[in-house]
Formats: structure tokens, sequence, C-alpha cells
């Protein structure tokens, strides 16, 4: 490609950038382009239940999208979701040529650039792909694997212990450890704990602002297992939805997640709860928060997970270590081959919608 | 002090920091300077069992020490260890003023400043005090808790499993974080471990150079328990001495060391003994290996504390947080009043000498 479709595709994906994160969709930008070479029309995503990029592009252009070129930061969709198929409307609206970034990893949303060819409109896609999936990472990821993503959160001291003897465990980390946990669940759109968390500690496990006082967005509480969520129970405080999953299967609790549109889940369930999930290879990303302070006994992070010689240690990959006021952040990611998709290959209700 | 004295006493510092670390004894730096403010001669320490920096500043000026003041970066001891006490040394010199720097915090040693006043010599201690205290910062803190100081190494997965199920625990960290052990322990003067791990492990305690094969100068290597030492325990290959002490309380052991000169202990023993040192308050720093890694089971680092609740949580103060290759190195030290000092009231043999 020469160096203007290049420019263009550059304002593509700052139009993309201004798109809301976290969020259930891909950011995206699109800029239609007249055959002069003058700018037409913009548009970009601005999350869940809005218009595509192009439809916004589109909509603003209108007559005068006839013959011009289309640079999107992602394949134009192909499905029908709650906005009909992007690369249709691209077709009617007259657009001659379409220039992509990131090929949509969606298999159920992917045939765009296909509908495109078919209709005998130019298509071309990779320019600048890299930029456009860095933009997009994690949504990018969930996609492939078909399942939300899992960052499994715990605290502990420095020997390993995440509650004392008698179960207490407020607090073992410091004030801005807790905070940042609160700014980091805030850019998941799910929060889940075992019951079993649930009726030991009542957390609220809503996102507090550093001002104090519930943040106004607060990510979708999820509370996982059989035993009963008593009607008292302070994750029903504040703002947003609590969903109660029957199960303590975590493969069937990420298909449940997955179909009410959950990408990103926040994951702070007691050592049961975490070893189910390591065990089926659903945890993503691990995010420790380690107190320098000792217990010498009490609960562990996790449970038993069936390793029981060193050679079967389950090894994790560092991201960052942070100190955090008092307290250090380790951040670690399984190695690639160790997790596992999701049961469900169904479409993706929601996806790019 | 006027800034001629600063000057000579930076000298003395500077001198003082010619000596070996780590030694069991003090970095001392001398200088005489004549009545016409001209060098006379210098001395520094040189390590236990070599002479003290005033008596070989007094043996490079020989009569002409006559007359001088002299700049000492320590408070020249007046008892007699291995070599005679420097404040007589002085006094016999005809030195006719002493200038020194930190007062000696050794409770059987000082009394320098007293036999020297006594003895018609004028006397100012403090000068540039905190520079002196801050070459010696580990011989003063040993020399004040009269006991060596102990440094806790351990390794441990995120979810602090010290060891698999089956008790295997080579290896939890990697490459570098091991050759990092190896260089820390250099610095040690011994190191120490129980007679459970001993048998389990079989470890060598020796330092090995980074190009493999153990280092030429090493530390005390030390087991302690009731349990035998294995003759073919791996513990006895290796240059450089093994004492086995036959008790299994810590401050026993702490004044066994002491006696034998040992200030500065590395310990790297199993849960059973690691608890028994925390404790008894017997830690002076934590050095934990955290290893991203997770086993659901196996040996913890440290056994049972008598911590039942979350308010008797023992806390540490963060000293250093580095990524050492894959893993993290976590440097902590208890609270300042948390640390007990040693058993022992007696003289502290070897100390300065």
């Amino acid at each position: 490609m020469d160096d203007r479709a290049t420019t263009w595709m550059r304002r593509a994906l700052e139009l993309a950038a201004s798109g809301p994160w976290p969020d259930p969709n891909p950011r995206v930008g699109c800029v239609l382009v007249g055959p002069d070479g003058s700018l037409v029309a913009e548009g970009w995503h601005r999350g869940a239940g809005t218009p595509h990029a192009e439809a916004a592009a589109l909509a603003a252009a209108g007559d005068r999208a006839r013959g011009t070129t289309a640079y999107v930061s992602l394949e134009p969709c192909s499905h029908t979701g709650r906005t009909g198929p992007c690369a249709q409307a691209l077709v009617d609206a007259g657009v001659v040529e379409v220039v992509f970034a990131q090929p949509d990893p969606n298999q159920s949303a992917a045939g765009g650039a296909e509908v495109l060819r078919a209709a005998g409109v130019h298509v071309t896609g990779g320019l600048l792909a890299d930029d456009a999936e860095a933009l997009n990472a994690r949504w990018t990821r969930t996609i492939a694997l078909g399942r939300p993503l899992v960052t499994w959160k715990f605290a502990a001291t420095l020997d390993g212990r995440s509650a004392a003897a008698d179960g207490t465990s407020q607090w073992i980390t410091g004030e801005a450890a807790r905070a940042d946990v609160h700014a980091l669940r805030a850019t998941r759109d799910a929060v889940l704990v075992g019951t079993g968390t649930l009726l030991a500690d009542d957390p609220r496990l809503t996102v507090r602002q550093p001002q104090g006082g519930p943040a106004p967005d607060q990510p979708l509480r999820v509370v996982m297992g059989l035993r009963e969520v008593p009607v008292d129970a302070r994750v029903h405080e504040g703002p947003g939805e609590v969903l109660h999953l029957t199960t303590r299967d975590p493969r069937v609790a990420l298909v449940c997640l997955w179909e009410r549109g959950v990408r990103d889940l926040w994951l702070e369930g007691g050592p049961t709860l975490a070893a189910a999930f390591l065990e089926a290879g659903l945890v993503d990303e691990v995010v420790a928060y380690v107190a320098p302070a000792l217990l010498g006994a009490g609960r562990t992070a996790v449970a038993d997970l069936g390793i029981s010689t060193i050679t079967d240690i389950r090894r994790l990959v560092l991201q960052d270590v942070t100190v955090i006021g008092t307290d250090v952040r380790i951040r670690a990611v399984p190695s690639d081959d160790s997790t596992t998709r999701g049961g469900s290959r169904r479409a993706a209700p929601g996806t790019n919608d």
C-alpha cells in the first residue's frame, strides 16, 4: 500500500482508540475517502449497542459515500447482530474499495471480506494489522478462545497464606493494594466469587472510587456455587447487577457468562474455586498481591491442584512486578499452551455488536 | 572541628574502606598527623587476626608518632583481645590528641576514650560518625544485639510452597535465582540448616562460583539439630569447615556461633527451624525467592508460628523487590522492635580483634 493509505489507516486507528474501554466489543475506526483523495467522513464505535464504525461513517457521509474508499481498522463484519452486517452496508452505500487492518478473529463474524469481494468491491486486508490487534489485544484473545478471559486475583502473605488459622483475612494487604484491586476490577466486565467466599467474607465486590463510595459503572457481580446467596448479603448492596450461577463447573460458568456478553472476568474465588479454574486450564492471568508478612498457618491461596511432584509444577511467566504501597503485586501468565478454549463452539452472540 | 580535621577523617574513612568485607571485625582507618599539620603515617585494619588500624599506623610511624594527632574512624578499643588495647598503645606512643568518628558500640570494648582522657590525651568523638557507622552498619548492629545477624532465605512458589507434596523441591526457582543465593551466601560468614533439611535435601551449602566449582573462601557450614549428620553427607564435600550444633534452640546456636566469631548468619533451614528462629525474634532479614509457579500442595516455607488470627500477623517491611531471571526476590525486615538480643551478656571474644 502507498503512504496515503497508511496515513488514512493511522487516522482510522486514532478514531478507534476514541472508543470506550473496557467494552465487550472491539474498538474500531473507519475513514471514508473520496476518489479525489479527500476526506468524506469518519466514524468510530462508541461501545456495545451503538452503531459500528462503518455504519457511523456511512451515516455521516450520506450520499457522499458513493465511490469512496473505506479504511477500517477491523475487517467489516458479515453477520447480523444488534446491528446489520457492515460489509453489506458498505456495498449498499456504493463504497468501491475497502482497506482493513486486522482480520476479524470471530469465526461467526468473519467473512466480511468475502461478501465485499463477491459484490465487486476491491478489498485489501492487513495494513497496520499489528497496531490494530494491539488496540484490541484482550478482545482478540477472548474471541480466539471463544470464552471470557479469566484473571485470578489473590492476596497472600510471603509464606502463601490468604487467611489466618481462624479464617480471618481482613486485611492481609495494605490500603494501596486494596485500592489497586478496585482499579483493576473496574477494567473487567464481571467479578466472580464462589459461594464459600461469599458466605465467609461477605464481600461487596463493587468497584469503589478512590474518594470513597461505589463507582457508577459496576462490573457484573457473579456468585458461583450450589449454596444459596443470602438475601442480606452485601453483594446485593450498591449499583449494578448480581448473578448467581448454580454450578461448580468453571466451564459451565464461562459459557453462561459468555452468552451474557462477559469477555473479561475477574476471579476472586477462594482456594477451591481457584483450583477448579486452574485445573481446567481456564486462568489466563494471575494477579497476586504479596504482603511482606508471615502467618505460619491458615488458608492457602489455592487448593490441591493434583500436583504431587516438583516436575509437575505449574509454571507461569512473569509479566510485571510492582511495589504497591507496602505490598508487592506480581502479574504472571501461564505459558501459551496451558490454557484451553471454552466448551462452546456456538456463535458468539453480542460479539462485535 | 575545623575543615582540616574533617579532611583527615575523610582520609581515615577511605583507608577503612580498604579493609576486607565481609569480616567479623569492623573496617577501621587511622591517620597520624604531626604538630605542623603534615601526614606522619596511615594504617587500616586488614581483617580479623591482623593489627588494628591504630597499631598499623603507629608501626608505620615509629618514633615519629610522638606529638601527633590520631584521626581514627572508630573509637580506639580499651580491651585486650588477640591484640593489645589501642587506647593504651596510642598513649604509650606519645600521641597527644585523638579524634574519632563512631563510638565503639561494643560494651566490652568501649571505654577507649576514657582511657585516653585519663592519660591526658585530648579526645574528641563523633566527627563524621554517620559515615563511619554506615561503613560498618551490619557490624554495628550485630554488636548492639550481642548476637549474629540472621538472614532467613527461602524459595517458594507464588502459593507459598517450598516443596511438592512428595517432598521434592529441586528446583522451585530458576538458575539465576540460585546463582543469586550463592552470591549472597558469600557475603555471610556462616550458612545454617537443620538436620531435617540436611537429611531431606543433602545440600552442599557451599558458595559456588559463577563459572562453576566452589569458591576458595567458604562461609562456615553449620548443621543444627539432634539427629546425626551422615559421614557421606555432601555438606562435607568442598573446602571449608562444617560445624554440627547438637541443639534445637536458636538462642543456644547463636551463642555458640557468636563465640566462634560468626556475626552474619545465612539461615536456609526448613519450616520448623525457620519458625523457631522467627518465634524467638531472631530473624533480622528475610530474603524470599518467589517463583511464578503454583503447586497447590506441599511443604510451606515456615511452620506454625502460633498465630491464630489476622491481627497477630507478623508484618515485615519491604526493603527491596528485584526480578532475578524468571523469579522475584523480595527482601524484607521485621519492624525494629520485634527482634531480640542474644541470650549472652558475656564479653564478645574476637570482636574488633
